[in-house]
């Protein structure tokens, strides 16, 4: 189904009423970014083919394990690899033959229908940071993250224009209980904000809730044929991917919903110490991946996914920002351009434990390659602190604000008739200045991005204000935006479902820690 | 003179003895960066011509004012410009025929053969911040620069193995005359340093001094033939440049050594608000002053430089790292290499007042715009801060570190049989780790860039060590930088000879404030 056609039968998901209450916007949004600037690339065709032959032959020679699922093994089995115990060896060219099926890009729709957005192509979708047990800001330091700090970071991405996916995991809610979270963070993200949102793979039980949760909102007909939920799938590089995973990825796939499939590699120690070695392995290991959402249904929306940084190989611990990582991110971007696939890759990383000058350095080093690079998806967007241990209240709003200037670098140049401003430099002439002129009055408002975390001021007058840095700024903004929030409005009988389904399902259970 | 013959020809400049003398490498350096990855451009050759066809009618309709320099617009008026006092109207296609004479890149010389630089082509030089009249640190806040400080940044750049080029001023030495400061700089770079330097632009005389002292170290007949000093040529921008920069450029020119022609823009103030409109007069202003030397002296080298930013539109303050002066430096880039000429333009600029989280995603969101657009001299590389009135010793140190990460991300990637690690892969098979295979041990040492900044420790290891920030990491490493520092070997009559001329030069004059 072409996006378009989704789109006008978006429309018939609910009742008017639900769906009126559904597209009242109450803050300034961005669309999805559609990048008007040539591509970032790295490898040139022929350095392409090589590394996509070496995937081919790990993919034949040394082949995948799917640990632990007979199901899946035996659609490989049918599908016609060769299968030993878990492994499976894959014949050249099977990968991407039965990847043809896959969509080049598809539709995530939102219960907001204005916050839809579509994965491929040339746009580029920024959702939050994903996973982080812990939280930090200045006032409390750093601490167990709870389902408040959950919920304040679901509404600081609803709150941040560019911004434009409330993601999943924001941080791990670690005073639920583990067979219980994932139905507080759903129920929060349909709540709390209106964009498209991602869902539980720590079971597939968990990942049928998420799905549930998601029938109650949008109906079950439309759920039935369009993606409203995008999963994220991590392979267990090198080389294996487990039940776990498989589980999920199975019952998102059979339902038509998206995954992010995504080897998570640190170079050195799941991967190759080279950049060329790790991306055969990881296009390997996404392709198989990939494959499955296809074999267990032919068209399910999918994402290569990578997650690639290196490891200290004094200390063994991750860094990021650094230069090989980039050069894996824009050539894996170019890979999975190859493939006709959307790709998923970046985000504003670091391994700084303080939002400080190594934090903003390796996070731009990370987010530019990012949008240059053209990838689609973007997890870990904002907030991403300490290797991912962390979400980070200050980091989250000093990084939303270089998704802001990300939004308009990939709008490129303005060449009409205003952009040329030659009238203006008519105007002017030699020795004078712009400040007055009629081009810069009638365009002064939107002529430059603004930053809200920047100080710009003179040095006298930053001191007259108290001589804060980044962070400090940082600090009042995000309470200020919090104290600003205003959930989106909801039809009341879907909230109450919402919330009814979320108490029941707990009444079921007895709290576990697995 | 091609490249190849001047580096032959360089042996002859001094005696043996001298020549060996600098030679001798005490510290670990790189080489200017020969970028192996494809350029990041913005925008396609239609969207060029339509800049350069307006900055032709800028020329050609507006013109360029030189002014209080009757020679330079004689010189206009010889070449065929329609000429009206100061202002110097160019036929279209005047300038591009004037600057076919320029070379597409040069060769700057170092006292030190292996320092020596090739400005244009696919090679990058970094170089350090320049101009400001304030310094800080940790430990000592912000204050006016003295010649100490200068001291301190030569040496620190000297210390730095991705900073190809000692620079210019590098902070000034405000202890110092106005009339005099500028031989103690040259002679600090001189002395303290056998890297590439910049001459004074303030005064024709002080360019003199310059060449005077560069003869002492290279001999007045390499001097002739070679370029050994670049030096930064401003335009008032819009559309004008004065007497003491064209004295400048003259001198220079005419001396057959290097001019960097560069507009300072700060876009909405000195030119239109838009992006496209900056572009066209920053070409229009700097094809114009590059042609002036080559009227001087055909075939004189000369870089295309830009500096351009924005202004916030609320306070007029300057703001750096957003996303329109990264539009403009990389089409910027793209015109000059139609012009076939070099490019200066980048560096790590912002607006922050410390080295924090500001500093650095302002700075970095620079830097990597300035390495992946191919800019092939890049002053201001490390200390900038402050808009450019400060230059920061813990910046310094965090920015050097990001151009080592420049110079590996300019390598690309490595497709040899040993980056393409087929054989770990198969080694380690699935579910094992990359650490201790073979590939790995024989690999290891160079495999991933490590920083000298970042700490990439786990929490417990960070806090242990006490929890600093980067800054806090930076402050002990540019302490470390300067106590390890040991000058450069320099032959001794030479550094007699540069001694006795300033200590000669400065009895002459008296101290003045201009």
């Amino acid at each position: 189904m072409s996006e378009e056609r989704t789109a006008r039968r978006r429309g018939r998901g609910g009742s008017g009423a639900r769906r009126e209450a559904r597209q009242r916007t109450t803050i300034h949004q961005l669309p999805a970014i559609i990048r008007r600037i040539p591509l970032t690339e790295v490898l040139s065709a022929e350095g392409l083919e090589l590394i996509e032959a070496n995937a081919e032959t790990i993919l034949a020679e040394i082949g995948i394990e799917f640990r632990e699922d007979p199901e899946v093994v035996a659609l490989w089995r049918d599908a016609g690899a060769e299968v030993d115990g878990a492994r499976v060896r894959l014949p050249r060219g099977l990968a991407r033959h039965i990847l043809a099926a896959a969509p080049r890009r598809f539709t995530q729709h939102a219960r907001n229908t204005e916050r839809t957005v579509l994965i491929g192509g040339d746009t580029t979708v920024f959702a939050p940071v994903y996973g982080p047990p812990f939280v930090r800001d200045l006032d409390r330091g750093r601490r167990y993250a709870t389902l408040e700090d959950f919920e304040n970071f679901v509404k600081l991405a609803y709150m941040t224009p560019a911004m434009h996916h409330s993601g999943g995991t924001v941080c791990e809610p670690v005073d639920v209980a583990v067979n219980k979270r994932h139905l507080d963070m759903v129920a929060s993200h349909i709540l709390l904000s209106d964009k498209p949102f991602m869902g539980s793979v720590t079971h597939p039980e968990r990942a049928a809730d998420t799905l549930a949760l998601a029938r109650l909102v949008f109906g079950d007909d439309f759920v039935a044929e369009n993606c409203v939920v995008v999963s994220l799938i991590n392979a267990n590089s090198p080389m294996v991917y487990d039940a776990t995973m498989l589980g999920a990825l199975k019952t998102y796939a059979r339902a038509g919903q998206g995954c992010v499939v995504s080897p998570f590699i640190l170079a050195g120690a799941m991967s190759p110490v080279t950049v060329a070695g790790t991306l055969a392995q990881l296009l390997a290991e996404a392709m198989a991946g990939m494959c499955v959402t296809q074999l267990v249904r032919p068209g399910a929306p999918v994402v290569f996914g990578t997650f690639a940084s290196s490891i200290s190989m004094q200390s063994g611990a991750p860094t990021f920002g650094t230069p090989e990582p980039t050069l894996v991110l824009l050539a894996a971007a170019q890979l999975a351009r190859r493939l006709g696939v959307p790709f998923r890759s970046g985000g504003s990383l670091c391994a700084a434990k303080l939002p400080d000058a190594q934090a903003a350095y390796e996070s731009a080093q990370t987010l530019l390659p990012t949008l240059l690079g053209g990838v689609n998806f973007v997890l870990h967007a904002a907030g991403w602190l300490e290797g991912g241990l962390v979400s980070s209240y200050e980091k989250f709003v000093m990084d939303a604000d270089q998704l802001g200037m990300m939004q308009v670098l990939a709008a490129g140049i303005d060449l009409s008739e205003n952009g040329q401003a030659l009238d203006a430099i008519r105007e002017v002439g030699p020795g004078a200045h712009f400040l007055g002129c009629a081009h810069t009055q009638d365009n002064f408002q939107t002529a430059f991005y603004r930053s809200a975390v920047a100080d710009n001021n003179s040095f006298e007058q930053w001191e007259a204000e108290g001589g804060k840095d980044a962070a400090e700024r940082a600090n009042a903004l995000w309470k200020k935006r919090l104290a600003d929030y205003e959930a989106p409005a909801i039809d009341a009988g879907v909230a109450e479902a919402v919330r009814d389904y979320v108490a029941r399902r707990k009444a079921e259970m007895p709290d576990a820690a697995v």
